[in-house]
């Protein structure tokens, strides 16, 4: 029973931004050689960042990533460190041809992981099954690959596996139990959901037992647009009891120590189907090392998770877009509260910027919760009344009902993103995902700005974090940064006199009850009336949604005429730092 | 050898609208089976329109289809056309079962096409092959079908395909030709595009000599969303003379009487992965009825398919989405002119409204041309100066530079807004593809608006199709619309004195050439610089593109928490008809 030992590296790749991957990569792998480690091992697409979306399909940029691969390996030998096999995600183009899969004629990569070794590339496993449901498009950028990979290192086989490959039945893990191998790694690029993590275990004790094998499961961390990956890499020994676990929302690598069954390839080819890999006798110090013991990182509860998740989102978002503050209106309401306290969090106070805007309609506590909250959290908060920039323009167009009060909504958006102009701030759309599916905002008023905190954040949630938030403080004896006014009094747009959302929509508890069936179950009118909601209401949110679904495509649409058009071929990710 | 008289129904269903699509398919087979027509087929997803995105992911929404469906059935029969079959494209899904498509969970249904007969569905065919490469998605949410289907009729055997199912090598086409087929009958829903038309017709040549039978590529038309779908359904023999053509951009039923190979299967099955299906003997006519002779109707010079497909996608964008009227800002520029030259194309000159919002910076031509336009068109035009809107706003931010050249931009947007909420109309926001692909716009400025018209049009077509424009309209005897100064004029924002576009933009010819490598080739700078385009400025393109890709995003990104988020998982078209 030989001992492998992994250095599992959970970390946050910039997007494209080579230099710094490679870097990390680089002192990871070496740092981790001098650990007595066997094997190192990164994420799915941990060399260009994830979902590198349709970068995948362009020639000049696969090119590119090959060369930086090439450079790592040389680089971990030239620091002496080249004697265990480092795998690292990577998407695998064509260095001569352009086959294209037959499923998507623009995909010419694989999505990859590359073993390197002394200084080259020793093996490359392609992932066999590209998820192309609800955030991933990997069908269309991607091509599928065949065969099975096994590393043979250590006296031990390492059978890899990259994310879908082993959310399916059959495929790869299938042909990887035939041979019997000491572990499964599995690399993923797995982003955050409420719940995901009471599905990945189960599903990787699974897989573990089929394979009779411990079982890595290697996660990225960090946000990248609007995907979160959380980490939480694990490892779980044959049985599915986890022996080690990382933390979430946190960069780390975990350094573990697994009890492994004797090869059984002993690095000679098996059969067809599978590739097996040659990678040497394991770390020198092997011999002499003394075990580590494994971290088992404590699981958060659930609102801290989503806390964390949306903290991060925004951080990278930030960080990533080299933008050095952001700002936002604060109208004394929980919505904008809660984004400006997970902007705190995220970027620290001195980078955010407050913008109270009130109107002749604003009520007094609407001054008052924004300067309250704006002194908890230690923003800069500066006031611009916008009726003397509403009446000329109300006044010019004759403008009344709800033309007037969109107007409101518009200047105030003028106002952020002049600032936003002027002063370099990234604006903060503060919608919620209840008022965004029902489209009650106003388009190019509210809604603007480059960055929304909580748009997949229904109403109903975003009290139970604001609540959740102000505990986390006081348990910690901080000053709760969420005034409890803002917390308690009802919702209100105040775009007319007294006016509060429960004029127009239902009650939140209700409303995101009807939403989370019609839109995330996707069950049909007659199944949600069976659960107790009455028609009339459930036809006014189904007309509701069906028609902010209109409002929300306006702007993006105009008649196509050529191979590539924008908006739908072309999704480029953010590769670069503005300056 | 049989003669098979075909009625080709090229419509142009409303997207969800049933009522209205059945009627139109019941009244057309109706009257083609009085026409004498053996076989009547329509459209890839003509009963629900198409693409349908995600509905194709709800239950509701497919059984709804299928009561529809059935529906079609039992009113043909009760007209007393039943005896002969009618082809009808729709979304096939469960009745009682939801096994997802391994490669999208959420997949329930297949594209498929319906055999109509007798008041029953006799047949069902699955498309095989599910594009998901530029504006298709289909692998996301349909599951992909195995048989071929051969339908015997009046003594012949009529082999199905639909779309995609043409385009790739082996599949289904390769398993009919092994059938010996009387014909190959191909629905489809192929979106217009520059040159595609040089593509289709080989494509469809080369399968009818591959199958050694005719072959009927029947379209649908109409515009949904970004797409505009062109008709232009033909016939041609089993040597690829074409027999028969429609109209582009029409709505038609092209009757044609084909000469066909006698059946092999005589209705039997012949193996597996074929189902054979008996449809009877024809229409009760055929042996009275005359022949008819088939319309081959011209084909339009490349840049009348273009004016007339972005006319196309204006009309049904408006109409379908029970817009009364549209309203845009008219600079005096060439851009708006064409946009609203395209819009009383379109809808007519009653139904269209134009702004002259002229600032302190704007040409005294700028209002005379907007103005010359506005009489020439025969529209509404009202003049709404900004000075008054922006000096305040300015004032009270104290903005320059940057920052008040957007502020111009976006008043301007919340003039149409206001207008538009206020009087009903659609807003045209009139950014054409160069401008949008180097940025060169305000975000929630001059990119405001509910629709595009020019937005896949580089700015080196945009002239070309106005001097097209006005040399057509100069052919007929009539005004040419667009005044000639618009054409001739430098391209300005007038966003400051004297500012024109080239201050900060190549020459467009030049600029335009480059986008057209990068983005829509997606070759690398390294291919681009062999072409001979200077290396700073290649470079500065790039960088311009990258950023506004980055401009492009804002407003759209916030952290996911869920399985479902709004943006990229639903994908709902507009189903309705705004009141």
């Amino acid at each position: 029973m030989p001992i492998l030992r992994l250095a599992l590296a959970q970390t946050n790749p910039r997007l494209g931004d080579f230099s710094r991957n490679v870097l990390q990569i680089v002192n990871t792998a070496v740092e981790a050689f001098g650990q007595g480690a066997d094997l190192v091992a990164f994420g799915e697409m941990s060399l260009t960042g994830y979902p590198i979306e349709d970068l995948a399909t362009r020639p000049d940029f696969l090119r590119e990533t090959r060369t930086h691969l090439e450079d790592i390996a040389t680089q971990i030998a030239a620091s002496g460190a080249g004697s265990i096999p480092v795998i690292v995600g990577f998407p695998h183009g064509p260095l001569d041809d352009h086959h294209a899969n037959s499923g998507s004629p623009s995909a010419i990569a694989y999505n990859s992981a590359a073993v390197l070794q002394d200084g080259r590339i020793i093996g490359i496993y392609n992932k066999h099954h590209l998820p192309n449901y609800s955030v991933f498009d990997e069908y269309r950028i991607f091509r599928a690959g065949s065969d099975a990979l096994v590393l043979h290192v250590a006296g031990a086989d390492v059978a890899l596996a990259i994310c879908e490959d082993i959310w399916r039945e059959g495929g790869p893990v299938a042909t990887i139990a035939e041979v019997k191998p000491s572990l499964l790694l599995i690399l993923n690029g797995s982003p955050f959901e409420r719940e995901k993590d009471e599905v990945r275990l189960p599903l990787v004790q699974r897989r573990a037992e089929q394979v009779n094998a411990p079982a890595v499961y290697l996660n990225l961390v960090g946000g990248q647009d609007d995907l979160v990956f959380d980490g939480g890499s694990f490892v779980t020994n044959a049985s599915g009891k986890v022996l080690a676990r990382a933390h979430q929302f946190v960069e780390q690598t975990l350094l573990v120590d697994i009890d492994v069954k004797d090869s059984t390839t002993n690095g000679s080819q098996v059969g067809p189907g599978v590739v097996v890999v040659e990678a040497g006798a394991g770390n020198p110090q092997r011999s002499t090392r003394a075990k580590v013991s494994p971290e088992i990182a404590p699981q958060l509860d659930i609102n801290e998770q989503i806390w964390d998740a949306l903290v991060l989102g925004m951080r990278d978002y930030v960080e990533k877009n080299g933008f050095r503050s952001v700002i936002l209106g604060l109208s004394g309401g929980i919505d904008s509260a809660v984004c400006a306290a997970l902007a705190v969090d995220a970027i620290g106070p001195d980078r955010v910027f407050g913008v109270s805007m009130p109107s002749n309609y604003s009520s007094d506590h609407s001054r008052s919760d924004a300067d309250d909250l704006a002194e908890r959290l230690g923003i800069d908060i500066r006031t611009e009344a916008i009726a003397p920039l509403v009446d000329p323009v109300e006044t010019q167009l004759h403008l009344d009902g709800v033309a007037a009060e969109n107007l409101q909504a518009r200047i105030r958006g003028i106002i952020l993103m002049g600032l936003s102009n002027a002063e370099g701030h990234l604006v903060l759309t503060t919608g919620n995902k209840t008022e965004i599916a029902v489209g009650y905002s106003t388009i190019y008023g509210d809604s603007v700005g480059g960055f929304a905190p909580i748009r997949d954040v229904p109403k109903t949630l975003v009290w139970e974090l604001a609540k959740w938030r102000n505990e986390h403080a006081r348990t910690k004896g901080l000053t709760p940064p969420i005034p409890e006014n803002s917390i308690t009094k009802p919702p209100s747009a105040e775009l007319r006199p007294g006016q509060v959302d429960q004029d127009t929509l239902p009650e939140y508890d209700v409303l995101d009850a009807i939403l989370d069936a019609y839109i995330t179950e996707r069950v049909g009118r007659d199944v949600i009336i069976s659960r107790g909601f009455g028609v009339e209401m459930l036809d006014r949110v189904i007309s509701l949604v069906d028609r902010a679904e209109w409002k929300r495509r306006q702007g993006a649409i105009g008649p196509k005429i050529s191979e590539m058009a924008f908006g739908r071929d072309r999704r480029l990710p953010v590769t670069f730092t503005r300056n």
